[in-house]
């Protein structure tokens, strides 16, 4: 039997090749003899660079960028196998995970350091750059990333506005003139798996601004100032980025990619499988496991086992989910061809417990399943 | 696909019945048309009345008796549909659980009222008597239990010794001629997985004494008490009962039903299993599904699943093994036949959480195995 492995990582606990040679493990204990690859997969979320980086054999960078609040920080981002693509997760340098509670505040935050990330991307020679948008401190519309690249916000006296949400509402003028050349010769992919529109009650401010630290009033007029910097982006380069679905994602970074590196919006799980080819791989297959650490009601708005049931179940291959937490709302899984969920916990336990034990269980179920699908009904 | 469910009960959760339904209803979700029969399951512990009068369509029978301490007290013991056989848990009348933490004491603590549940099981004509005898809150090797059927135990002056383990030491002459003439008609099996032996250090006052109360002290005097009282029985009865494996059980209990009642012991699982036909019913099933709340490494002492398993392997069938609680050492059942073993913890989630939703996690488990089983390796 051909089997494929596609599963996303375990938060907090294992990475996909980790849960993915585990289960391979367990799967041989339980029959040997078959012929099992593993693909370790992402959704354009966290563990999306290391993903890649895996499956193409690519490199893992680590440089110094600027964090939200314009602060020196250890970022990375990944480079695939060939040196031409490279993947980027902006939380990397922009993300919430930056700064303590205390330190939350959109007004000021720039996603200047995402900018920096594009720009050594460049460096190296990548000119496809695919740049995952989940989990930004950030609702600068991507003006902190294009300042990075040489594009000027200016004021009506022309000095520069400074960095953050709260600075774009006196932008004037935007001036691309020093825009990086080689911008315009690589492919931007952004991985945005929500759709909501740059402003309004769906935008980005009233939608993510309270998790990033803004009160209802800030939520205002961060709001006004994504329209009025929209309005401007409409004025001076002929954009429309305020109606656009997923314009919204990461505080307008999508939006301000469209803008100014002509980027193009693409669901997570779908560059990620593209960059794999992840059909292909399945085509050939007899079974195929997938999972996430945790399977519940937002597993299909793009989640890798949602991602993979949907391609495995177009071409008629079972499939089977594993997962740490099976809540509720994963039956949808059933309805998109999952063949069958296993959780992989073995008794009442506690999170710390579930981590700290997740790579033997994992193991146990991989057995399991193996031991299970020789049964002839 | 004929289908077996022969499951334990989960205890403080659900009966032995209640699992097999909750397996039945999720595995026709998961995939309709097979053909599947309930049979609830016990190993001679607790469940056992409740799984034989389920099975063959009993009664259960409830009534007062005496408890450990010679208080009344409710308990009950069941009746196979033909009326022939009863089923005596000798908990229901003379376990731990009839007494408070602090009351624990074998010194005193009588089978008296296990004795009593006998009587009534022959009242009602039964001539053949099941009883299990785990969870004992005694050490009086069953005096008690013969003394409610008629038997006299004598001081030197010939007066009644009292009851308990302490006062078996005063025993010296025992008195049988008053014993219900019933019971030479009518044969008793005892259930005991055990095979400590009545005395010493691995006699049931050394090992079990303890846990029921007994400091050190009290634990050699009640030894020295059941050497005597053996020493006794075989002067006055010709009976050997001090050396045989399992008479240790129940504080003596089996070495005075064999004394007193010319019982046999034998294994629970084994009884059950021959009561209700097991083996005739796995060889007709192309699937047996067993289980237990928990299985860990006392599993193979004599547990259900393991039993389960070992007349199935013996037959060649497939065997799934459902529990809410894998533990270290459940690997012994991949041994013993077992195809594989399912926890149906779906979440990390304390043991209340899990009893609280066992019902609709073991129905999930039902689909997830039916659902897994079609994959065509």
């Amino acid at each position: 039997m051909k089997i494929l492995i596609a599963t996303d990582s375990f938060k907090d606990s294992l990475s996909a090749r980790e849960v993915g040679l585990a289960l391979k493990m367990g799967f041989l204990k339980g029959s040997p003899g078959h012929t099992i690859e593993i693909l370790p997969l992402a959704d354009g979320g966290e563990g999306t660079v290391d993903a890649i980086v895996d499956i193409t054999r690519g490199k893992r960078i680590s440089l110094q960028v600027m964090d939200p609040l314009m602060r020196g920080t250890e970022a990375f981002f990944g480079v695939t196998g060939d040196g031409r693509t490279a993947v980027i997760e902006m939380a990397a340098a922009s993300g919430l995970e930056k700064l303590a509670f205390s330190e939350r505040n959109p007004w000021v935050t720039s996603t200047y350091g995402t900018g920096q990330l594009i720009a050594a991307a460049m460096n190296l020679g990548c000119r496809r750059i695919l740049v995952g948008i989940g989990g930004s401190a950030t609702n600068d519309c991507g003006a902190g990333m294009a300042e990075a690249l040489g594009v000027k916000f200016l004021d009506g006296r022309g000095r520069p506005v400074g960095k953050g949400g709260g600075a774009l509402g006196g932008v004037d003028r935007i001036d691309v003139t020093g825009l990086d050349p080689r911008v315009g010769e690589t492919e931007f992919l952004v991985a945005c798996d929500v759709t909501n529109r740059l402003t309004g009650p769906e935008g980005a401010s009233a939608v993510y601004g309270p998790q990033k630290g803004a009160d209802k009033q800030m939520v205002q007029q961060l709001d006004a100032n994504l329209r009025h910097f929209a309005g401007k982006v409409r004025e001076e380069l002929g954009k429309e980025i305020e109606q656009v679905p997923g314009a919204g994602a990461a505080g307008g970074l999508g939006a301000g990619m469209i803008a100014f590196l002509d980027a193009k919006l693409d669901k997570g799980f779908d560059l990620v499988a593209g960059m794999v080819q992840l059909e292909e791989k399945i085509r050939k297959a007899d079974l195929v496991i997938t999972g996430e650490g945790k399977i519940d009601h937002q597993t299909r708005f793009g989640k890798t086992p949602w991602g993979v049931a949907r391609l495995a179940a177009g071409i008629h291959k079972p499939v089977i989910a594993v997962t740490g937490s099976m809540e509720s709302g994963s039956e949808v899984l059933y309805k998109e061809g999952v063949t069958a969920i296993f959780p992989i916990i073995e008794r009442p336990m506690t999170l710390e417990e579930a981590i700290r034990h997740a790579r033997e269980m994992v193991e146990r179920t991989g057995e399991r399943i193996s031991r299970t699908i020789h049964i002839q009904p």
